[in-house]
Formats: C-alpha cells, structure tokens, sequence
C-alpha cells in the first residue's frame, strides 16, 4: 500500500493495481497460454500443470524483478525467466514450454486488460451506487428551493432537487459510456513477437482461441499491440467521468463555505479537521475528487499523445503507459468512493437556501418581474425598466419590491398583491419538476438495464 | 479563412467553423425559437416571420460585435441586441419576442451542437472513406512480405497487408466510438436563466419540444449547462481518432525514412519540395497527420478539465470551450482529410522490402530457427544456441544460416536445405491471412450497417 | 482580426500576430538577409535594395500562399517563391539572391523570435503596470481586516492587504522569469539546409553575425532548428504568468459571489450584463483571465511534448508550434491586460469583510484563543478546550467569546475584557505588516532594476 | 521501492522521495522548528531537545497514518498527533510545543522544498555528467561526417559533431535555468493557520528567521501556501530538461534502426534481450528517456492547472501536487541517469555514416552543386536545373554526378573533376567547426562557473 492510497485511492481498485496482483496476473496469463497450449495438444497436460503449479506470484523475486526490468525494458521478460527457472527445478521438460508463442506484450498487455476489467467492474458498482444515492437526493430535494447562480453571481430560483439531477444525468450517461466501453476493452492481446503469432504456426488460431475462453476474454480481430485506442479509450471515458465527479464536487465546496452554508460533508471525529483550527470542518472528500479532476486529464492526455507508437512494437510511448493507466484507474476510484461518501452523507441546509435566496434584496426575481411585466409592455422596455429598478436597488439597499412599488409603470401593471405574488421562490421553478421526473425515470431504466 | 487552414484544416470543416457559419447557426437558434414559440401561441406567426426574416449573419456588424463581446462576455448578449435592433426597425412588436425566454448559453451551445453535428458527419465521411482505401490497400498488400520492426528494430516478417489491416482495424472501432456518440451530443440546450425554463411558464416544454423539432435535435431530461461530458467526450472521441491516424503517419514516415524507403507519399509539383534542397520529397501530408497528433491531446485535456464549471454556468471554464472545441475539429478533419489523401495515392515499395528482408543476414529467422529447433531440444535450449548464434553472425557479418549450419546441434536437427527453407519469409507468416480476413469481414459489416 | 479578440486577447499582441504582420516579420528577415549578403559583399548593394523594396507584406498574395502552403507544408516556401517572382519583375539579378543560403525554418523561426520579442515587450509592460495596481492596493488596504479562508472554510483574521501583496510577490517572481528568458530567447536562426550553412561556405559567419545585427538579435553558439528548449521555455514562463493571474482571479470571483460580496469588478453600461437577469454584474474580466488559465497549460504542455523533434527538421512536432505558440502569447496578454484593468477599476468592500469577520459567532479567533491559553494549560489541552466550545458553539448558534466565559479554565485564565480583547481582529495579524512590508520593498527594487 | 523504480527512475531520487525519507523530511521540520522555538526563548531548550529526539521515522506507525490521512486530508495532521503522542509519553511539558505556531501546509511544502533541494542537486549533478559524455562526444565525432535528415529524409552533409553539440547546447542552457530556479524556490514554507503567523506573535519574525537558518533554506518576503508558481516552476523546467533528453533519446533510436545502424545503445547480458528473438538489441535507454518525455509534460500541466488555487489554502489543487511533483522528479531523474549510461556508452559506427552518405545516389549534393552553379546562372535557374537533374537521378537510379555530366549547362561550368569534388561530404560543411567550437567553448565556460 503506498502512503497516499487510502486519501486518493480506493481500497479495491489499489489493490487490484498492487505490485503482486499486477505480477500475479501476468503469471495468470502464463498458466492460461499453458492450458491452451495442452488444450490443442501443443504441450502435454501435466507440462501445462507442471507451469501452472508454478505461477503464483510467492515464487518471484521481486526484487530481482524490479532490478532486471531496468536492463530488460520491461517486467514480463524477467517474469518469464524466473518462472522457468522454477518450472525447470520441478519439470525440465515443462520449462521448455513456458511462454510458447507469446511475446512480452502479450503478457502485460493481457494482464492489463484482466486487471481494466476487475477495476471497471469496481468503479461501475460505485457509479451504481452513487446514481442510487444522488436519486434519493433528488427525491427529498425535489421542492427544496435554492437560488441557481451564474457567473457564481446569484441568479434567479432553482430548487436543490434540479442541481442534483444535473449530477444524477451525466453520471448515467457514464454508465453508458462505461458500458460501450467493456465490448472494445475486454480482448486479448496475442500476437507472439511482432503479431502474425508466426511461432505458433498452424495452431496459433487454436490456442489464441482456447486462451481468450481460459481468461474469459474476447477475441479480437488482430493484434493491437501498437494500435492503443482500446486502452487510450478506457483513460478519456474514466476522464470524463471524474470530470463529472469534479464538477458535482466543485458545486458542494461552493456550497460549503461559511458565508454559504447551504451544504456540509459530514464530519466525524478525525475527519476534515484542521492542525491549528479547532472549529475547521473540511471538505476533503470533496478536495480527494477535485484533486482527482485537477491531475486525471493530464493523464488522458498523457495515453492520447503515447497513441502514435511505431511500427509493430512502442518504444517509449508503450512504456508511458504502464504507470499512467493504473494511476486513471486508482484516482477515478478513489474519487467514486469518495463521491458515494459525500452524497450519502451529504448535510444540506434548506434553512440557509431560504435564507441566501433572501440575500439579493429580491434582485433573483428580476427576471420573474421582467417576463410579468413583459407581455404589456414588451420585453426590451420591461428589461430595461428593471435594470433601472435594479440600479436603485443596488445604491439604495433597499428590496427590488419596493423600489418597484413606487414606478408607476409597475403599479398600472399590478396592485400590490400580484407584485408581491412575484416574488415566491416556489412560484418560479418553471420546467424544474419535469426535469426532475425524466431524470429519475432514466435512472429508473437504467437499473432495470443493468439488472437484465 | 486563416492563413493556416488549407494546411491544417479540412475546407468543410473550417467552413462550418468560420465566424459567419458560427455566428449564423446562433441565428438560426433565434429563428427557430420564434417560430417555436409561434407554434405554441406564445408568440404570433407574424412575430416569428419578422424574427426569422431578420436572422441573417449579414445583418449584424460582427466588428461591433467582436467589441461587445469584451465587455458583455460572450457573443449572445451583443448578437441579441443586434439582432433586436433590427427587428424593432420592421416590427417593433416581434422586436419584444427576440429570444424571448432563452438565455446565452442556450443559444452558443446549441449552435455549437448544430456545428459539432455538420463536422462529424464530414468526418464520418471522411472516416468511412479512409476504410475503403485502407481495405483497398489491405487487399492489394495482403500477400506483400515486409519486415516487422518491434523497438524500431527489425523483428520477423510480416506482410504490408497486416500493417495496414492494424490501421483499419482501429479505424472501424473509431466509426464505431463516433456512431455511439451521436445520441448523447446531438441534443437541444435549452434552459433559460439558470436552467428551470421558469420564463416560459408552463410553456416551457411546448416550446422546448418545438424548438428541438425545429432543429432535429433531441430533447434532453434536462438542461446541461454546466454537465459538460457531452462536449468533452466530442473531444475525447476525436482525439482518440486523431490518436490512431498519428500512429498511421508515424509508421508511415518512417518507412519514407531515405534509409529505409518502402512507402512515400505521393509528390506532385509545389507538394513537398524544400526550399534548398531540390530533390527533397517531403511527406508533408504526414506531417500535418502528426502536428494534429500532437496537439489534439492538450486540447483534449483542456475540456476534460474545464468540466468542474461552478453552479448553474461556468466562470472562464465554459469560456475556455469556446476556441477549443472548433480547433480539435478542425484538426481532426484536417488530419482525417490529408490520411485519405495519403493512403489514397501511398506508393509501396515491395522490393525495397524484400531487400529489407535481407538487411539483418537473416536474424529476423531467429525465432523461426528457434520454434523449428525447440520441439527436438526444448526451447530455453533452443533460444540460448540462437542468441549465441545471432551474437558470431553480427560480429562476423556473415548470415546467420551460415553461422548455424556448422552448429553440430543444428545439423543434427535439420539437412541444409531444411535449414535453408527457415529462411523463407513467405513461410513464416503465421496467422497473418486469417487476421486480414477477420478485419476486412469487420469492415464489410461496417459499410452494410453504415448503408442500413 | 478574430471574432473573439477583444475578449480573449489583447488588441497590441494580436496585432502582433495577425497574419499580416506575421507574413511582414518573414519579409523582414528575407531584407535582412539580402542587407547582411551585401554587407559582406555576397551580394550587391543594389541587389540587396531591388530584393528590400519588394519585402512588403502587400505585395503577397496570401489566399494564393494559403493553398500552396498546404502543398509546400510550410509558408516560407511559397512566400519565397512569390517574393522571387516579384524581384523578377524589376531585377532578375537581385532575384537569383533571394533568401541565399537560408532554409525555410530560419525565417519562420526568426520571424518567430521577432514577434515574441515584441510581445514580450507588451506582456512585461502591463506586468510591470499590474505591480504598480497592486501595490497600490496593497498600501491601501494593508490595514483592511478580512477574514483567511482555508479549505474555502474562514479560517483566521488577515488583511486584504495580505492577500493582495500575495498576488504582488509572484508577479515580481514572474517579472524575473521574464527577464531571464530573454537572453536565451531573443536569438538569430540562421543555419541553412540543415545547420550548417554550408551553402554560404566561407562567408557564413560574416552573414550570420550582420544579420543578427540587422535584426537586433543575439547570435546563437549553433542553429537550433530541432532544440526547441528556447520556445518551450517561452510557453512555460508565460503559462507560469498565466497561473498566477488565475489563481488572483479565482480569489477575486471568490469574494464577489453575492453571499460574500467583499469586492466586485467595476461594471459599466454593457460590460458583464445578463441577456436574461437585468441585475446581474459578472465578472467578465476574470472570467477572462479564467478562461486563460484554463487553456494555457494544455498547450504548454503541447510545446513541451513538442520537444523531441526529428534530427534537423522536426516533422509535425515542430508544424503543432506554429499555432500554439502565437495563442499562449495571445491568451497570456489578454489575461495580462484583463488583470490590470481589473485590479484597477477593483471595488473592496471593507464593511462586508468586517461583517463576515463576524459571521463564525466568533469561532476564527478559536486559534487566537488556544495561543492565549497554552502558555498556562499547554497548547493540547487548550487545542481540546477549543474543540470543545467550537462544537458547543456550532450547535447552539452562540457566540464562542460567550461559550468560553463559561467554562471554568477560561474563567481560570482570564477576566472577561482580556476574554473578549482576543476577538479583535485588528490585533491578530501577526507578521502582516511585515510581510507587506518585505514585498512592497521588492517591487520598489524591481522598479528600480528597470529603470536601469 | 517500487517494482518499476529501477526502470524509470534514479535511485538516488527514489531514495529522496521514498515514503520513509518524506516523513522523515516532515519530521526534520518540527525538530528544526522545535529548536529555533527554542533560539527565541519560546520554548526550552530542554523541550526542543525532547521533541527532537522523537522526530525519527522508525518512531511513526506508517499504516495508522496513511488511514488518518484519508480522513484529515493530509499527512501532516495525523504526523503531528503520533509525534506528540510520543513526545508526550517522554515529557508531556514539551508535547505541549510540538508545531507550535505551524500549520500542516508548512510543514508539508518545507518538507518538499528540502526534497526537491535534495533531488536537484543529483539532478544537476547528472547533468554535469551528461555535459562531459557530450563534450568528449562531440570532440571525437567534430570530423566525423555523416548525412544531416530533415522531415526525416536525407539532406545535406553533416557531421556526428555537429549533432551532438546541438545536444550539448541544449543541456547547457538547461544548467543554466536549474541555477536560475535555486534562489526562488529554495525557500522556507512557514505562515501558520492562514499566513500570517499570527499565533506567534511578536516572535513570529525571530522564530521564521532561526527555522530558515536551521533547515538552511532563504526566508521568503511573504508565505506563499497558495501562490505555487515556485513549485509549477520546478515542474517545469524539468519538463523542459526532459523535453531535450527526449530529443536526443528521439535522434539516437532513430539512428540505431536496423537499415540505418549509425549508432547503438551498448549492450550487456540481459539488457535489451527479446523474450522471443534472440538477436535483438533494444534500446532500452531510450526508451525510458521518451517514456519519460511522454509522460512529464502532462505532469507539468497538472502543475500549472494547479496554480489557481483558493484563498489561503488550495482545495483539491494543492492536493494535486503531492504525487505529481515526485513524479516529475523522478521521471526526470531516471531519465537523466539513463542520458549520461546511454551517452557514455554509445557505439557509433562512422562506416556505416558514410556508407549512408552515398545512399541517395548523390542527391544529398543536390544543394552544394546548385550553390556552385548559382554564381554563373542565377540561383533560381540553377535550382530548376538540380530539380530536373534529380528527378532524372530517381527515375534512372543513376548517380546526381552522371546525370549531371551530361547536361550541358554543367558542363559549360565545371570540368568533372571539379564536379566530382562537390560531392565530397567532407568539404560541404559549411560552419560546423565554428559551431562545435563556440558550443565546447560554452560547455567550458559553465563548468569553470560550476566550480566558482
């Protein structure tokens, strides 16, 4: 476990991604090629066992590993070495049959994939969650009136119910994108050494086939050991996913500040506290995934330009890869945790909505008077009557009602009631139940989806 | 158009990108929303004739609007002022329904939405094009003997057809990634103020439906100001396609290497000449496919970033859009533009790479010698005799058949012409033929599903 | 000009950039060249003069140097060749001396260097203007009380002076940063067809050393054709600039959002109005400077990956500088000037920070506290102490002053006018005044430096 | 140690940026605080003795603080609670005095500023290094001539010197800027809760001024938690440093291709080896250099992204840092580590430069016989000449001399001895001495200033 993984990671998505699960599954896929190979009749069923037996990642020296992938350019090479050596002392005639056919990318690439989909699989579950949480957000917020605010200026009403469907809407438009995604991802590499599998010969398509059966892979058309847009996608689709994340995350802490106080992470003893102010709540879950959605895009970037690698094997940009994807999938993670914590224990303060939706002196209705005002007198005139009115209230401090109280263009149009009438919050949420409903029935659908 | 557009660009696109195309497709918003709102009696049909006569970019003074846009922060505010002034001329009573119940960013994005769906129909275009000539290519090559090259240095053999089959191939999962993304990106925005459409009333969704009717767009569940996925993903998909023609050009300039010399690209008089040096060939359409490449990404990144926009609309983060997303069309266009070019008219060499072939004095049959030697004397054993083997042939500079045919362990395995037939690049091609069937079969399937 | 200029750049480094003056830069050099071949009397005089007269960017064709650059793969080739054409027509002997000895990249690099020099002349000068607004801020509001904010949560009293002599010390640093560059940056590129000069033979050094004269650069040890360090480096220290100025910006729209309101961006008729909300005062000049921010890193970052470029041409990586760079110096002025009139036309509302210094009941000076009582208690019990009331006072809505006096230790400690003298903000600011102090006496010796 | 710390990056900096020595450098910050505490007579002297005496690594419970991270938000706060734990269990009087007066962030960014000291130190020593291996490179190849390739196509002449000093140039102004960054960024970190050393009181000054002098670090005008452009800059002038390695990795791989074979990466048993063909010798060197070059500039990115951070403290961007600027270092570091083992010993094969040089049948004289003839017909028809001269050359696979010594326009100039000598490498090579010459004289200059 690095020091950082439980603030930025989570638990399940590190430890797929840990030194010993990423070399346990490149011997998993060494066992595998063994199995497939015996399932053709290309080795024996006991040289198949005699490897498997072996591949467990306690038989490594790591170490060694770690050391001899520096002269060796990759880990896969020094893996294969050590495993037949251990083979050898077991079954000498097994040995020779460890790694038949393949190539170092095969392995890594493989293993890759293999940990890609425990990973996905982990992130989805969290994406479930969180639209399950954020829903019931919006159910208990759906008439919980707000100011919506543009430009970070007060604008006119919303309700906390439409803020948290906008979340609730892009999150399952990564379920989507999350989805479409595995069909692509989830294949074998196997191509041996600069993919025509040419040392296989005539089996070389049985075997490829047995081995995508045995690691419950797809079987791609071809090769990709240099065409990354497999891996490259699955970097952009987690992006954009934290992008989202960010964004929902970006909205809270504006929400969380003293003089806001509309929302707060929950505390508890030990959480979000300060070394020298003992009064300080912090956001952190909040500051994990805005952390995560400030260093994953250089990430995706990072996949997107290593795409150009040359001829049948990368040099350089293959090897960019190694670190930069896992680290996608560890800070997506950790941001998704993050976000099902902060969404599930999310304090939302209705009593302060109330009370900032108050702040502007009645200025969030301006619009509300314009479009009352505006079927009399037109829109322009009405526009600019209340930027008038707005004026005055700015420099008189004063409430926009009774500003407009006192023009008699506003009296010819309404008594004193009805201007007033304009001024409800609840009466100036337009379309904000319907958004709502076709919000939720798509969460809706979406589980049933899932669920098939 | 910019000085740099028929280098990088692709004329269509820069077309639909231009400042008048731009600035029309938001009139074309406002012309569509007044007769949406006429459809639904909010306002007269003769309201929105008046409205929609005026909405032509010829009308407006974009230098006034350039300076506008400085001071109001984006081009929506001046253009509706423009836009009203006009009208107010001929119909002072249709000047009061100008945008009536729409707010800026309703306008930008869905005019963005209108542009972003003519640009990726050119590239689907373009992309669908790319794959005949590359299946083209696959079918004239498939039998053409080429070296593989794994770290830039030579490999085994493998044949033109399979290198270009990894082009296509990847080609068709982009066809793939960009039909996928239609039903999320081609949809309406279309919120007001902040999102609730509350000006509208309980017209609110009539005018909606009409306005997204009007314009062939979907409806979305709800306003997505600030959920920004839609937009990044457009970038992520196109990077993730400019990402695969970058590695096409990659592998293609260095075959052009002087060295090398097994494909170029077509010349014509002006087309890559140098200014000094008369007899340079220059593979310029190449260059243009790697400049994208390598600039893309950042963009990319830029829009995966600027998805965390505060509240109900983003500060300088929506603004940070505004530029990137027509540049990472551009580029992906004109990339995609100059790869069908390129492809189209590509010169292949098979003689220089069957001379290539025979560069390494046979090296590139080591691991052909070593899978035949294996099965008799196991392959560790098999693979340390052709290590030492390649080590006299590269420090005696003699072929490595020579080298390995006074090997008493080799003679004791093969008679000379045996050991000679090893040497065939044509007989160690593997599963190549089968790869080629399985990515041109995809392809056919995509141009069916395509025609459907 | 751009539809967006005015509001993404500024109107001199725009200028600076448009085509014409970026096609007149390249003029320049090739004058400057045919002046320097004649200096050492490669040329004559008469021939340096026929080819100088005819270095006018309005003797080009640009629409005509548009396309064929699309052939050519750069615009020196044919802005040569239309040049060539025009000396014709009046010397076609001068003609036969056009651009001798120099390759395409010499003049677009110079070109390059030329308008970065102007630019950096532009941004250094609004740089040293924005000093001269902060510190006048500074001194102005050096005794302002204002409430830190850490986590975006109040923290601990400062003074606005504080946080604006932050802004000031990193544009002093930057000030530096720009000074540095400058003698790496503002060199000749002169190396002929492939940094040798070898088509000048003896004669080069002479040529090279005139015309660096001619153009006021400095003469580079060699050619620099694909070490791109000095225009990375370029992009790097203005993307550092840029992040300074977003980060002053995102405190300023921090403190103007409506709830906090501590200080706004001037507004005037037009600027950062609401198309929809008549009241709304938005701050367009952050936004801008946001925007900016926002965009610059990514393509920084594409001049950096940039870098590896190809032996003694780049290809595509050198073709992906061509417009990222002239958009950082772009982006980089416009925030630049953005910031100036911003800090300039800033409104500080010192009364609102006074109001929410009061806003915590009391709970920012917690830290004022626990100092005061562990000199007698020890600062981990008087941590604890404070955990304590700052709970009690959270959920009782009262004020901590009130909740300490209750507590026996605190009665223990101090009467309650020393209880409540450690409320006062003005008497909890530590080393602010030294700090300012510290910084304004740097930018007072940069002034000095300057003027120099 | 991580498994692929051997590959990627030094040991020395993995070593400096271990999770062991980063808490140590954590702890050395509250021993150093404790004493200069007690240098100003805030705390005894007996007291700061205790505390340092705790501050070891082995005394800290790792795990329990990795978890307490994830719910304070940072290492520090956690750090602090288990060293007063274990200063208490010795004496409780000194417990009290642990962090007095800092806030985390103080600790954290100090602890930094003494790593990055630290890691830039064998950073620049390994520059250094690299400088020599270059020097001594470019003396022995100054004569060495080979062809210079632009757009990756064979050129002009050149020589191995030549290519080599560019190399070297660069390196030099990267000293250059690494000295330039010391003065700003090795300073203290030291504000307390919100940067104003308020908890401190009047001693705040004497205690700053005692710790910078304790950990040898400059005292800053003014704290700097949120302005990062200190940090961002470090980011990126190592991105820059990396950017030239790349370029240099980029030149040497693409001379070591098999059809080029102009120089290779030295092996040894184990390095470079092919799991699967024997003969291979892969570029390992560089491909850890361009993974590198692939992957920092993203990271810088993220650093400048991170600028903007909020008020007093950062959420979420500052975070943003913690991982990223280690690994900027340490992808740097291994990158520069392999540069200097890559440079040292580096095979270059002059033969195969030649017999590379007469590969284009001429055509790379193109340039020097169109300067010959240029003085007798004018450059523009001597161009045209050469032109047809070479597509001849191509079409007829004949030598540029024979074409040419029919054509009677040349014969009329020279003799075909006077031919024949243009097309000696050797005396087409311009300024090359000159340049190698100015660049070594550099290179001398820097180390003599080195050593000053």
């Amino acid at each position: 476990m690095q020091l950082l993984d439980p603030l930025f990671g989570s638990e399940a998505v590190c430890g797929i991604f840990s030194e010993a699960a990423s070399l346990q599954r490149m011997l998993d896929f060494e066992a595998a090629l063994a199995r497939a190979g015996a399932s053709v009749g290309l080795i024996t069923v006991a040289a198949a066992e005699a490897i498997g037996a072996q591949c467990r990642v306690e038989n490594l020296d790591t170490k060694a590993l770690a050391f001899a992938a520096a002269d060796a350019g990759n880990l896969a090479i020094p893996l294969v070495k050590q495993l037949t050596r251990r083979v050898e002392l077991v079954s000498p005639d097994a040995a020779a049959y460890v790694h038949w056919g393949a190539t170092s990318q095969d392995v890594i690439d493989t293993a890759l994939v293999l940990q890609m989909r425990d990973a996905l699989a982990e992130i989805e579950r969290s994406a479930v969650e969180l639209c399950h949480q954020l829903s019931e957000l919006v159910l208990n917020h759906r008439g919980t009136p707000m100011v919506a605010r543009t430009w970070m200026q007060q604008a006119v009403p919303t309700t906390f119910g439409v803020k948290a469907a906008g979340w609730l809407d892009a999150m399952l438009r990564h379920r989507e994108r999350l989805a479409e995604l595995r069909t692509r991802l989830f294949v074998l590499q196997f191509g041996g050494a600069a993919g025509t599998l040419a040392a296989l010969g005539k089996r070389a398509q049985g075997v490829a086939e047995a081995l995508a059966r045995e690691l419950k892979l797809g079987l791609p058309e071809i090769p990709w050991h240099t065409q990354r847009d497999r891996v490259a996608e699955a970097g952009t689709v987690l992006a954009l996913c934290v992008g989202s994340l960010g964004k929902m995350a970006r909205d809270i802490v504006l929400l969380t500040q003293t003089e806001v106080a509309e929302a707060s992470e929950a505390g508890r003893p030990g959480k979000g506290g300060s070394s020298t102010m003992p009064h300080k709540q912090n956001p952190v879950g909040c500051a994990v995934i805005l952390a995560a959605a400030e260093r994953v895009p250089g990430l995706a970037a990072t996949l997107l330009h290593a795409m150009t690698q040359e001829h049948e094997r990368g040099l350089g940009n293959w090897h960019a890869e190694w670190e930069t994807v896992p680290e996608v999938f560890r800070l997506t993670s950790g941001a998704m945790v993050r976000a099902v914590e902060v969404i599930r224990d999310l304090q939302v303060h209705p009593e302060a909505m109330r009370a900032n939706l108050d702040k502007s002196n009645g200025l969030i209705f301006a619009e509300a008077v314009t479009m009352a005002l505006a079927p009399g007198m037109g829109k322009p005139k009405a526009h600019q009557l209340l930027e008038e009115a707005s004026r005055v209230t700015v420099s008189s401090n004063r409430h926009l009602r009774d500003v407009l109280s006192e023009m008699h263009e506003v009296q010819a149009a309404f008594d004193k009631a009805s201007l007033g009438a304009l001024f409800e919050a609840k009466d100036y949420l337009g379309s904000s139940e319907q958004f709502i409903e076709s919000v939720l029935q798509r969460a809706h659908e979406a589980d049933k989806k899932n669920t098939r």
